[in-house]
Parts: C-alpha cells; structure tokens; sequence
C-alpha cells in the first residue's frame, strides 16, 4: 500500500470508529419509544378535569378523564372511524361519547355503553370494548401504566422507596423535549459531562465540580449508584496546559476529596435523606429515573418516553420537611433552583439531549456508568420477559423497531 | 389460557376490531386519487383569464387558460426541462409559451409549433404533443374531465338532471380542505353524524333532528337516495339516561313522524323540486356528489379530489326561481345559508374530514348508507372498465395506490 | 387500434417524450451531490475566526476555524456521542474542544490529544483521529478541498487561469440557493434560456440578445466555449407572427453578427482579457465553473454542492485593474452590476434551478451546449479515477446515489 493509500485509508469518512450499534443490549437497542411494564407520570393532577385530556405515551395515543370515581385512562382512537376519543365528551356519568357519532364507552370497563345515534337497541352496544389504562395519582401527578395486558405491579414498588410514606414538599416541571428518552436518561447518568457543559451555568456558582475524577458504580436494590473515588480539581495537560472549573467567584470545594458521599458532617441533613445511608451521590433506576441526594434536599429526574423522536423531562426537588420548616424550600426552589437547576442548567442537557446521534459512539472511561445503566435495563427487561411467558403474554412489538 | 392471559388478550392493543381494509371495494380502495372518467368542478369562470391558472386533480398536475376561442386545460409540466408551464404566458394567440426557452404549444392540439429561441426552423417543431384535457362551463365554474384517453361523455349527462335546462338562482362556495375526497363524501352521505356531531351548529336552530331513525336506501337511475322511515326525537338510554337533540330555543320537528320525504304538505314547494318526486331527502351520485333537497331549494356538494391527501368542497345552493323571485334567495343566502350552512355546519365536517383515519374501521347499522355508496362506486367502475376495453383503452393506474 | 385507442395512446399521461434517465452519464447521474476531487469556495475568508463555523458540502457536515497557524477544517461530528464539534471552542492553541465531554482534537492531525473529563492520562488519548480537510484561501474566500484521500492538487491548477498570478479587482457574492447544483451549472452553461427567460431583466437594457442563433462548441484545455456563429435579431414564426427581443428603449446589437468572440474592436480591451484569446463568449470547466468573459471584465460562477438539494452560487465579477483605474470598476459593480445581474438576472436563473425536474426531459438543438458538458464532466471522472486506482485508493461512493 502506497504512501498515499495509506493517507486515503486514514482520511477517509466512511466507517466511523467505535461501536456501529447497541446489539449487545438488544432489549435497549428494541426500547426507542421506552420499556413497557411501569407507570409513568404524564401531567399534573391539576391538569385533568372532566374532559378529556389527550396523551402520547411509549409511542400510543391516549387520553386521561377525571370522573367522581377517579381518573381513568382509555385508547384516543374511536374503533368506528379512528377519529380521536379526545375530541369527544361526558355525556352520561361514568362514560366518554364519540364527537362524530356519539358512541359511549364506559370509562371504567371500555365497555361501548351505547351508539346515541343509533338508538337505545343499537345492536353494536356491548360488542365493542375499548383498550383503557390503569392510572394513579402520586407526588401531584397523574400516573399511567404501560403493559402488555398484565396485572400491573403497586405503583408504591416502583417509586423512589424514600417519596412512599414520607412526607415531603416538592417543587416540580414537566416539560416535552425533543430526543430520544435514552440520550436524556444517559445524559442524566452520565459521569462526565457536568464538570464541562456545564462550566459556565449559573449553578456552578454554588456547587463546585472536579476536572475529572475516578468513579465506581455501586449496585444496591433497584438502583446503581456512582459513587466519585478521587476528585482532581485542576489539572495540567501536557503540551496544552492547565485547565480547572475552579475560581475566585465560584463556591470553593469541599476540603476532603475522597468519597464526596461523606458530606453529611459539612451541615445538618434532613433525617430522611441521612436514614437512605446512600453510598453515592447519582443512582438511576428502571424505567429512566434519576437520583441526586443533596445534603438538604433530593433531586429527581423521570425521563418519560413520549415516543421515538421526544420524551418528557419531569424534574421535582423533594424536601422531607413539614409545617413551618417547609417555608425556607419554597423560597429556595422558588428563588433559585427552579430557574438556575431546572432551568438554565437543565437547558443545557436539553441542547445535547436534541443533537446527540448515537450509536455509532466511542465510549470513554467515564462511560462506565451508561454500560452499567444499559446492563441494568437489559436485565430487568430480560426478568420481565421471563414472567410474561409463565403467565403466557406475549409482549407487543416495540413502536418503533428501526430506532 | 390464565387469567392474566385472557385479561391481556382482551386489553392488546394490538389488532384493530372491524374491517381491516376495503379489498371488499377494490375499485373504490384504489381511487384514493379519485375516480377517472368524470368532470370536476375546479375553480369558478371568473377566476380564469389569459394567464395560465395551476390546477391539481386527481394527482395531476395542469393548468387551465382561457383564449379567444374559449377555455383550454394542459398537462403543467413543459416537457424540455420540468418547469411547470403555467409559469410561462401566451406570447402568440392560441399558444402558450414555456417561461424557461419559449417552447411555445397550441392550446387545442397540445402541438409543439415553436420553440422561440432555436428560431423558425427548429427541427423539434411538431416533434412533441403536451397532453391536454377537456374543459367546460357550467353553473359558473369551471370543468375539467380527467380520463384514460376515451373521448368525454357530454357533462350534462353527469350533471344532476334538474341543473340541465332549467333556470335557478346559485349561491357557492369552493374551499380546498385537508383530508381524503372518500372520507368527505362518506361523511356527507352519512346517516349518524349529523344528528349528534351538529347538535350545537346554529343550523340546527332552524332543522331539528331526530336522535335516530330507521332508514332505507334506494336506487333511481344514477342516483342512491336514503330514506327515513321512522324518526325518534327522544330516547331513555337504559342505565345511563335519557338524550334530545330538541330544545325550547329550536324549530319543533314536524307533526307526522313517518317518511320525511312527504314534506309537500308543509309550505308552498318550488315547482321544479317537486316535479323530481324526490323519494328522500339526501341521495348521492358519481364521482362523489351529494344532493340535499330541502322544500324550497337544493343543495349539492361535490367532492373533488385534488390528490389522495387534499379535496376541494364545492357546495352549491340552487333555487329554481327567476326574476324578482330570485330576491329572497339572495337574502337568505347572504344572510343564512353562507354563514350558518356553508360555514359553520359544514365546518364542523371539515373537522371530521380532516381526523377520520380508516380502514380499520367497525362499522354500525346507520353506516348502510356508506356500504351502499362505495357498491354503487364500485359497480359504475367496474361498468367503466368494461367499456374501456371493448375500446382497446387501457386505464392508467391509480395516482397513489398506497392510500 | 380503434381511433379511440388511437386517441387514448396518444393523450395519456404515462410515458413522458425524451430521455428517461442520465444513465447515458453514469458518473454525472450519481454526482447529484457534487464530484470528488476538487476544491470548492464555502465562505468568505473574514467569516473564519477562532469559533468554529459549520460548513455543509457535498452532502458532508464539517467546519472551519482559523488559529495562528492557518485555517483548518475538520469533520464536525464527535466520534464519542455524535454531537457535532462546531458547538464547541478552543481551550488550548491548535485545538478545538466538544461542548459536551471536552474531547479535544488537533487541528493540524485531527488526534485526539485530550479528554479534559477523564484527566491527563486518559486512555482513549491518541487513539482516536478525526478525519481533516484541507483549506486554502484565495480571492478572498476560503476553500475546501473534498477528496478521497488522496494527496490534493494545488488549487491554483484548479482556479481559471488568468485569476492565478494576475492583480483584478473582485465584486463577489455568495448565496445559498435550493435546488440541485447541476440545474445550477446546466442552467448557466445554457445557449437558449437567457435570450426568453431573461427578456425582461433590466440587465439586458445593456446587453441584447438575439432571438436565437447557431452555435458550435470548442473544447481548449480544461474549458469549453460556446461560440455563437450567426445571430438572428428578430425571426417570424409562420402561423405564428413575429418575435424579437429588441426594443427602441434597449442597447442595439453590435454591428457584426458572426462570431461575438469578436468584440475587442469595439471599445478598449483589458489586456489580461485579451490576452486569453477567447475563441467564444461562454467558457466551463470543473467541477462546474462557469466564465463569461465580457469585453472590459469577465464574471465567474461556481456552483457549489451543499448537498443533492442545495447549492452554494458564487458570484465573481473580475476587472484586471490596478491603482486608481480600479476605482471606475467599484462604482460599476456597486451601482450596477451587484443589483441587475448578480440580483435580479440571476435572480431568474435561481428560480429556474429551483422548478427544473429533469430527467425525464427532452432536449432541443440549443441543448448540444449541456450534451458538451455533461461529456466532459463524465470523461474528466473517469481520468480520475483510473489515477485514483491506480493509487490503490477505493473511492467513497456517491453521498444520494438515488438522485
């Protein structure tokens, strides 16, 4: 080979290095519009009154309705013509009618009660049931449940065990974003990013990060944790020069560099977050939930697939504070972590969440904890499919195989 | 089976209830485009001149022009080079020519008869025909027929009859709207809808309806008509309640409940409605034309297909009057029918057009009237086809024979 | 056949008249996203500064950043996570760094010298190498080169001849048009459309054009020239009347009608022009450059591929001035040339490139003028890659073969 063909070889655009697909997690590879078997929040409680609201959840058309017996969750699309359940209305208690010709399903059942226009005997009553969905109310909002026709498990196992039983103030948004759920969740996860995107938020002002810093994934119950081993705060690269997230205007970190999870002697901690004994600072857990423990308070963050192209970035800061010991959140969330933490920081993971494009990717040390977060999920998935097949379900078909 | 099993199969969302498709109707599932063989309104007579006007039908793209010797339709694209010939002008009487190199073609013929800037003897001369198409006028509008190559049936012969030969007064609106030309008819034709989809349209103050009603369809010459036979103006729901599309604010219905096509007795009748001895109140005809005989004047709609995606609503209000008798008519045009039928009733149809979604579709009893129409469309093609090849013509194939 | 079917075949739509494909052309029918091999103009050079700025060429995304060194151009999608590189910044000299992770790439060599999150002794260091461009500039305008690998040729081998080692004085524009670049190129190499399409543009107040002329082409070095032989000032159309592009307001032709290459008798010449010898009016080269040499200046068009949909035009007005006989050139550009030919004149043209839709097409005797064309740019390729293979280098297949 020439010298030059040499040259071609090394120039050339065509194979990308690194990984050319996620194969090795084959479930994860299939999971673009999300994973099927949890709940997932959609809106706020406040948000759902008697007409329906419409929902696009895993890639399925949907609507939530509030009736005197609860919340209910029904398929949009009317089996008579496919136009939208959604645009219709309540026009007997209990049940939702068509807009077009007023055929009523029973919100409970899915049962079709009646087809208005065809009278009283319409021979098509009760031949006809509609998908519906189980749906809770948590933390203030509105829960929807994605299966496979399974019995769905307590939504009580699946929350962050610490938000069950406890009380707690909360401070919240939901926002739609463009971009796949698993670029955001890993974005979450995601060891590296925060002490360089983030350099210049707002944010940092208060809360000092290494250059770089040595990391294990600590797996305990439904979570794995990222646990910082060595933090180096300045660093010289050699032949480019020095380089530090460090400065006089900035919070100064904390004295002690070693596992940044023995911060509970730097200020008095809510007993609620001291009695988690987290070994780490982020976790993350199935279906997409993040885990920040602060000293005082606990971020979370829910990456809500929509479908293939958009998720859900639902952020809350939990407080285990009650009556007056509350007031103090409040005007922290409101005075501070909601525009620079949720907002002009979490914009920013918003802008990578949209241009990431991925796979192909060459992964780096620090990516370490997305192949833990992707070995989470497949495994789970894989001990899910497993109690599907007892129970003879056969799983639906991701919503967008090619993604 | 268990029965988590059964609860899964019976909540899938998997297959769709009803008719997954109209292979029942393959003439009728292919004409996503539209049916071939017919004339279409497309735009109104004072909206052609001497410049050339683009036009989309059935898939197609061409222009219409009007000349000393009348109006002309030409295919739009010029064959050099793909620029759409309704961009160039008339630059020598009964031609128009290409913007881009003058290629300039005769209006009748479609004959290339010159190609300005290769001069007088350019051998491409007479070399290239551009396909043209058949135009007339009628009822202030333009025609274009869209067919295989056959020579056209004269238009009055598709006309409805009571159009040809007498004398009545028009109001019209065209409106290119979203969403198939088959869904619109078929919502036209429609018994349900109506009833329940209008119930809050203005319109409706001065039509009441009944919540349902038996129906029979029939046949006469090229026309199918639906006919009530018994009317229910309201009706107990059993375990839900009672419903009525009535009110103290709106018109009573009628006294006699029976065959609503005996309106005669009710008021003074147009004598040219009466003499059609009309044996219902709305009928529908080839290639998608709704005709609504109200007692004292008619109304139509033509569906015309623009492509699979789009058609033009074309709805025509005629009253057989002629001198001052035609007065009322415009009043109540103007000051009714326009804005109360035309607007906001029909613009509810719009709506519907525009989010229905089928096949799959599960059809009810009051959808006889559909199954009827899409027979009738497909027993006159199949007719068609017959005599296309007793003429050795091949029909091109269907624009889009996807949708 | 009966005269129906006579008709029928002769009116239907189906087979359009001409050539249904470029296949005669192998090589220009898969170059829809330009060729190989050359340098092309992206930008001007004061558009270049120390951020990166994104570039799109022949389908390929890229950006270019000057550093103390030059200017450099590097494939702008990160290896790691596809997030594109000209979102980030320079942190060290000679570098640029990802926004998100803080990779951190040589300009000169492309090699990954750092990834600031994971420290100074990370191990993916030096494995990782982005593919790099190679730049120049020259007329005031950068430069890339897109090849396969291959060592570049100088660009000055590349340029027009007489703008190499010349002084002129440059009136230049730059701008991103729709549509493909070899409408582009096909359009301005064109005999016959600017004599029609152009009739009206102000521009040819100065200039008239006859209504059609014969012609002969020239094949000299890299370039050939559309030499007009005879013109024809006003022709008559039998059946038809009389067309000319003439007017008492406009320019009169030049006296001579033969050759127009003959215009040096007619007003001073600029020495560098003459000294070119122009055998014809019109001159192209590649990779779809176009030189129109007027008597006192001569104007340039490079038509870039931005993609198979977009392309750059590059507008160049050269006088071969010095000193203060520059000064008459800028009030010339500025106050005419800018607004009448590189404005509306070309405006026209782009309209043109943006509504052509070839193949199919039909082409006519003027058109022997893009035949030429099409053959050198096809015989030009192949000489390329026979060396090529001979290099032993493989090259990329074409970025949108469909189109």
């Amino acid at each position: 080979m020439t010298e030059t063909a040499k040259r071609a070889a090394r120039r050339r655009q065509g194979k990308l290095p690194g990984r050319q697909d996620w194969s090795t997690w084959p479930h994860y590879q299939a999971a673009a519009a999300g994973f099927r078997g949890y709940w997932y929040p959609v809106c706020f409680s406040d948000q759902v009154g008697e007409k329906p609201r419409k929902v696009r959840l895993l890639g399925e058309d949907l609507f939530v309705i509030r009736d005197d017996d609860g919340i209910f969750g029904m398929k949009d699309r009317c089996p008579h013509r496919g136009v939208p359940l959604s645009y219709g209305s309540k026009q007997f208690p209990g049940t939702v009618s068509c807009v077009y010709h007023g055929w009523t399903f029973q919100l409970q059942s899915g049962d079709l009660v009646a087809a208005i226009t065809d009278g009283p005997q319409s021979p098509i009553c009760r031949k006809v049931t509609q998908p519906t969905y189980d749906v809770e109310e948590r933390l203030g909002m509105v829960w929807v449940y994605v299966g496979d026709g399974e019995r769905p498990h307590p939504i009580d196992e699946q929350l962050p065990e610490e938000l069950v039983g406890n009380s707690a103030v909360l401070g919240q948004r939901i926002q739609q974003r463009k971009g796949n759920w698993r670029f955001a969740c890993e974005n979450g996860y995601d060891e590296g990013h925060a002490k360089y995107l983030h350099r210049a938020a707002l944010w940092r002002l208060f809360k000092p990060m290494p250059v770089w810093n040595t990391t294990k994934i600590v797996e305990r119950g439904r979570w794995i944790y990222r646990v910082q081993e060595k933090q180096y705060w300045a660093a010289e690269f050699p032949g480019l020069g020095r380089w530090t997230g460090l400065a006089w205007y900035k919070a100064k970190p904390p004295k002690e560099t070693g596992n940044i999870g023995n911060t509970s002697s730097h200020r008095e901690v809510n007993p609620v977050i001291a009695a988690q004994e987290f070994p780490g600072f982020a976790s993350v857990s199935m279906p997409g939930v993040l885990r920040i423990a602060y000293p005082t308070f606990i971020h979370y963050e829910f990456y809500v697939p929509v479908d293939a192209d958009d998720h859900l970035y639902v952020g809350v800061m939990a407080d285990f504070q009650k009556g007056l010991r509350t007031l103090p959140f409040y005007a922290k969330y409101l005075g501070a972590v909601r525009w620079l933490f949720h907002g002009q920081f979490s914009g920013q993971d918003k802008w990578m969440v949209e241009v990431t494009d991925a796979p192909p990717e060459r992964l780096y040390r620090p990516d370490e904890s997305l192949l833990r977060w992707r070995k989470l999920a497949e495994d789970t998935t894989e001990d899910r499919l497993d109690r599907l097949r007892t129970q003879g379900i056969a799983p639906a078909a991701p919503a967008d195989p090619t993604a």
